[in-house]
């Protein structure tokens, strides 16, 4: 397979592993949230306006509170932007987020709008989630025009 | 040199390039702080509270237009974890966010911590910086605990 086709597949695999993090988000299916991570001591895990967690254990243990707190919700990606350094790859997208009750975790916030840097790590059995780091945006400036 | 004096290095040489980048911060040093990125239309910067901003060029400009509109900015990090995976490391650090004045730019926030995450990658030319993800800590919640 030519470079360039490695490259598309590696583009298109980290994207899907990127989206079935947020659909085991919206469907509250630990599993597939716990099979997506790293296992790994030094994973890292950063909630929207929260401070770091680190290791899978207290990564997987965040999200079961989260999903057990958690009525409904659901993404939509803008912005998702793909990027590929040999076995590293990171993924940032704009989380745009709607949930059906006000009482919800926190990876819901006031906005509803959060920035998303994914990074993943190409493992024996694909991509895995290394660093998940979630950032509420406070205000509608874009820097891009800065 | 053995394999775990290797690593050792790696972990001081990453955290080392971690702590010029916030000394080009509180320095309004922007030629080091040009020096410490990658060269990459990929790059990504996520200032606190702030939409991406991605590529080298318009990441120097937000750096311009943030040190121009910082009069005094001092950072004692703590929490500093390092992890090394080949040619990429990443550093995780609590941001304790000391100012002079009340109009700091947008990497300052009320509350003046923030949580960061900085990825570097390993190039011929040293530890250079491929993603800066900061976010505001909104609450006193440390999600170690759950």
């Amino acid at each position: 397979m030519a470079e360039g086709q490695d490259r598309a597949t590696d583009h298109a695999d980290v994207e899907a592993a990127n989206a079935r993090f947020y659909q085991a988000f919206e469907t509250a299916d630990l599993d597939a949230m716990r099979e997506l991570w790293l296992d790994d001591a030094e994973a890292l895990c950063v909630h929207p306006g929260a401070l770091p967690v680190r290791g899978t254990g207290p990564i997987y243990r965040s999200w079961a509170l989260i999903m057990a707190n958690t009525a409904y919700i659901q993404f939509i990606l803008t912005d998702v932007e793909v990027s590929v350094l040999d076995d590293v790859a990171s993924v940032t997208c704009t989380e745009n987020v709607l949930t059906g009750d006000d009482r919800s975790g926190p990876e819901v916030f006031g906005g509803g709008k959060a920035v998303a840097t994914n990074v993943f790590v190409r493992t024996a059995l694909g991509w895995r989630l290394w660093i998940h780091h979630a950032s509420p945006v406070l205000s509608a400036a874009d820097h891009d025009d800065t």
